[in-house]
């Protein structure tokens, strides 16, 4: 089983599918994260140094496309990049950012995503929108639900694993990530739980 | 593996996913096909004794709920029911109806499955709007395909077992099915497939 | 400021917006809760005695209106029978159940509430799903949020009078309530918030 | 060209799509009004009577089905009450209430019509919100126009005919309809229109 | 009180707005508009100095950003521009187009205030489809509403100060906008009101 | 009547309307088919010559704007050189894309025709999702049905007219488009039909 994750900055994974993707490299799942952009601002080294360790504690591999942020729109170099990878990696499922989450990169990945992939060959789910962001007019549709309860401490180490953010936005972030997880646990019966929004699933895949 | 199939009269449901309990009875799942009513008319003994030569054909077991369709609303009692039968098959898969199915019974069928659903342990799909249907403001979300080229002719079997059926609504009632079925199966790459809407689905089950 | 919220049963308003409640009580609003059904079941007299308690400690009035869950469906009378109430109370802001709700009971309450408050004189609010509760094919949008950080553990105090709940549900019941009060607290930069969907709002009111 | 108009009481269909009704009949078009219910109230008797007056001015039939309002609930039997008119007058075309009109028995008529047409044998149309009425979590879609420039004074005046409810709402009743044909009008480059929701057209039809 | 008020060229939001703004300033709050581009054609300079004379008609403030017209898409610098422009003026509410809006221009702006506001520390709100403006797939869900009674005049008066648009829409651009605040008022029982949809509210701002 | 039908690409139109579109120019119909790009890749030239010949077989004008797909972004220039070409062509009727087909360039030409059409002088639908084409979170409404049964073949010559694509697809392309077509004809009691999404619709156009 290959699993492709997908982002447009460092840390726009672990905390909406750190658990699941520890779950998926604990049953020996092959996932590689891909991130469009390397983020801007002044501590950019330091994020993109932490991504990877912090795909190392999730048994994941990480990647970078190296956009730049400032031209970074929907458009066809972007899917046919992508086209590329997808056909060379040949992955059974993808994972990426809502498609109306409140960040300008994060709708840009997802639209590329739901581009590049209509081929058919893979599932395609969104993870739900990133923590922190803003408040929009549209709702999320969870309808796939992952127990983490094994794995939640492996996902809170990988989010602590980016200092420079942590630092950023406080420990209730991780309140945060911890609260959601404990909320959608319980709407499936279990400790905690990750939730997603399947856009196609073909039986078999 | 448990399937539940849940309908309001007899023959809602081969021509939307008769290719996949073929396919699940094969493998050798359970499959259970559940009719709210007995549905009325005079022709009412003659298309419940089709159903049960349809679902020999798919393989699965079938039992009717003898709901009078005149008093057929959206109500406690028969949320209840259902609640009970699922504690006693509990089944991992729930298939229904979709909820905006232009047939008030039918709705009605979605509505209780829904709600009677409400303790999240077993996956819940809506199947397509049944044909012959009506057009309705709505629009369905397929998300969920199964490639069915394998077990086609036995789905078409099934429908043609309803023999009264199939004079009223003449052999194109069955080419729309094959039709439906060749587009499905091209958005996936296979032959012939049959599509569903997720409502919920947890990992694992 | 009159504030009057409606459930179809004991409990179902707590877990949701006690915190909003506390918080407009000890502003001096009025708040008066409306129970639909008395629950059924061998503990409804446990329940209801509960829910007097838990609005004491809320700072609210309740009120029951004895409806047979059997029989609670949205029809002419409801409407009508909640009509009279709203005229007679005069609230400000009336709060309900998402009339998409996985419990038909609630789906009935909230289409009451949208027809008897269709002269438009009040603010309408629908609170978040009910915990616990089912998944079903619609999303909550929140559009509406409330910082409770001052009045988080007189809303947990509120829940807990539910003893014989709290039992049934166990101590995940709370914790997910907790979890989904830090989530939307994050979102709006506090400790502790509830969320609502605004249906309608009269600037003044 | 024969057209069936389906509403729940006197007077739901006049503000809404009297001009349209003129400019029918104006052509030649048969057009019969259908009420399911009698209204209820003291002016019950009045309001029916205004009613063929109000009818006689737009040019159309009018004929009521005398439904109880207190247990006018989406059934089995309206349905297939329904179902018996549209095959003996054969409309081409229906236009019925929004389904997600503030009015219950505005909603009941809706699904009625939608479950009733489902052959697929005429358009299907919604006419807009019915004025006065309340605010709804949903949002009415305009997507068909109607130039009533020439036949707005007419549908005023079988408003008008409505003297009790004239009486009821006062002059801005008025007031808003000409301000929605206004606003309606200068989205078409006209006058004056009245817009609908199209549910199915079927060219040639 | 402080209002941030976005449009994308001259004149996108008297005929919205005006109406609230008046009222807004009559009460001593702090109305700023931001307008992001210059628009273009030949009468460019007239419009603009015709938004000053609006603006002053509503006692509010006018500020251009100056973008052309014709590189005018969703993109970083834009969302940075705006965040800079929040975190120096520090509104308590920000009113924007409809993302839906039929105008390109109307879409991007609109866009670029809900990835600028993705802090949560204001409230936002769309205001209503632009007059005139063509007819989309989407359609707009009013669920704030403002009473405008008092400040219809100073509205209708701020719209004319654009007297090459007056000249080039003709009066019934006067008339449609009249027609729209008559048809809101009615909704909320007063004499004219303008309405928006509430995209986030957070309770005490 | 005159009719414009706009894609991105050669054989975007074909497969989706092709029935209609020869229904059309067999009334008299003058029917101009828009293409924004060349398409690229190497058999760029042989696609655009295929095109040619089924335009012909259709009985329609084809007209190229040659726009890069490097560079095709939804952009004020586009809308402006589509709203020249309307105001040349005066269409009736404007035919395209669905917003959410899942290719990037089918989804720029819709937007571009929904911002260019706002002047509201000519009927515009959307055409039922390209096939071959992705799966993607959206669902297409048909809303228009046309009955093709008489130019089924037809429309099936003018897809065999493009040899290249007719290779790379495979005979199951076409079993795909019969399949679709047969679906649509049986929910319209006729052979085939083609269906549409109206997204706005004059009375008298």
């Amino acid at each position: 089983m290959k699993v492709l994750v997908i982002g447009a900055h460092p840390d726009d994974i672990e905390p909406q599918m750190g658990g699941t993707i520890a779950k998926f490299t604990n049953k020996g799942y092959e996932v590689l994260i891909l991130q469009f952009t390397d983020t801007g601002g002044k501590d950019k080294d330091i994020r993109n140094r932490e991504s990877f360790n912090s795909a190392e504690i999730l048994g994941a591999q990480i990647k970078y496309l190296h956009y730049e942020q400032e031209n970074f729109i929907f458009q066809r170099k972007l899917v046919q990049n992508l086209d590329e990878i997808i056909s060379a990696f040949r992955p059974n499922e993808i994972y990426t950012c809502w498609e109306y989450d409140s960040h300008q990169d994060h709708q840009t990945v997802s639209k590329v995503v739901l581009a590049a992939s209509r081929k058919n060959m893979a599932n395609v789910y969104f993870f739900e929108p990133i923590i922190p962001g803003g408040i929009t007019p549209y709702s999320f549709k969870a309808n796939y639900f992952v127990d983490i309860s094994n794995t939640i401490e492996t996902k809170i180490k990988s989010i602590k694993a980016y200092k420079s953010q942590l630092e950023k936005f406080g420990e209730d972030w991780i309140h945060a990530v911890y609260g959601r997880a404990k909320l959608r646990g319980f709407e499936i019966n279990v400790n905690y739980a990750e939730a997603f929004q399947i856009v196609k699933k073909i039986h078999g895949i």
